[in-house]
């Protein structure tokens, strides 16, 4: 009904860090599923989807995995949140940035955690339409070590889940990453 | 740019029968996905989309399970196979007219096979943009005994895929049917 609009189809995309260039820059996955989604789903009908981005960041085991030295003040500390935060702002940036070129609305924010189980909690929290993970693709014997946060995230998200497998040509040389 | 339309996005949907209420009917995952996308990928814009529906068919072991008698002439044989077909025919019609409805563009066909090797394989020939499969959204017991088409083909068909899970409430009383 023409004054009347629907709500917009809400879409939550996990975007991730690349392994290979390091922050700010997002992996090669995240952006293939992105731009695949805009061309292929959305198209022209930018007015009628809301694009979510969630970035869930990994604590480190010890918190000293990029620092010279162990020894460390509470300053130290400090900062490094800090730090970690304005990194994940600067990848959701990248995003929100295409978004506005496009013309499509959005949304952005960072979480801390177990990825897959982070993904999945804000689902139920924010109740998205659909959930858009991007996947390296890796066989059965990679699985193993890395664990697939789209697997989990199909099985698991109370929601509908787009699985977007990275196209072979984009496949770094270490499958592993990205 | 005007005059000069871009390719629909031609996505691919795996559609099966009712196991509880059997042929012509749909099952409610095959149902749900459909109608899910018209609402949420599709919306106001039908020109941009173009649906692909594939039935596949399971032979019977032995060919028999429907009949009052395990004696069969050449001829009986001939009719069940005409038999399947014009099921399977009435199963995507009821999909091809909604699609008329609405005024989205769509092919139709069927096959016969284990449904999750044949998707992928239809995947493989027609190249659709997304790939849409319902599931039952069946725990771990379940699936150890039924296996689920949606996983596989998660894995293994050569395009993305939206997997579906049934709502809550359209859940029949024995999960592993429809």
């Amino acid at each position: 009904m023409e004054g009347q609009r629907r709500e917009p189809t809400r879409i939550m995309v996990g975007v991730n860090e690349s392994t290979i260039n390091g922050y700010p820059n997002a992996s090669i996955s995240s952006k293939g599923a992105f731009e695949w989604t805009v061309e292929k789903i959305i198209r022209s009908n930018t007015r009628d989807f809301k694009l979510l981005f969630l970035h869930v960041q990994v604590p480190d085991e010890d918190g000293f995995d990029d620092m010279d030295s162990i020894y460390a003040s509470p300053d130290d500390f400090k900062s490094m949140k800090h730090r970690d935060k304005i990194r994940g702002i600067h990848l959701l940036e990248y995003f929100v940035n295409r978004c506005n070129e496009i013309g499509v609305a959005c949304e952005a924010w960072i979480k801390k955690g177990d990825p897959k189980e982070v993904i999945c909690h804000e689902v139920r929290r924010v109740q998205p339409d659909l959930l858009l993970v991007g996947s390296r693709g890796l066989g059965p014997f990679q699985r193993v070590f890395v664990g697939t946060v789209s697997e989990f995230c199909v099985k698991h998200a109370e929601c509908p889940v787009i699985t977007i497998k990275r196209r072979a040509h984009e496949t770094p040389q270490d499958p592993v990453d990205d």
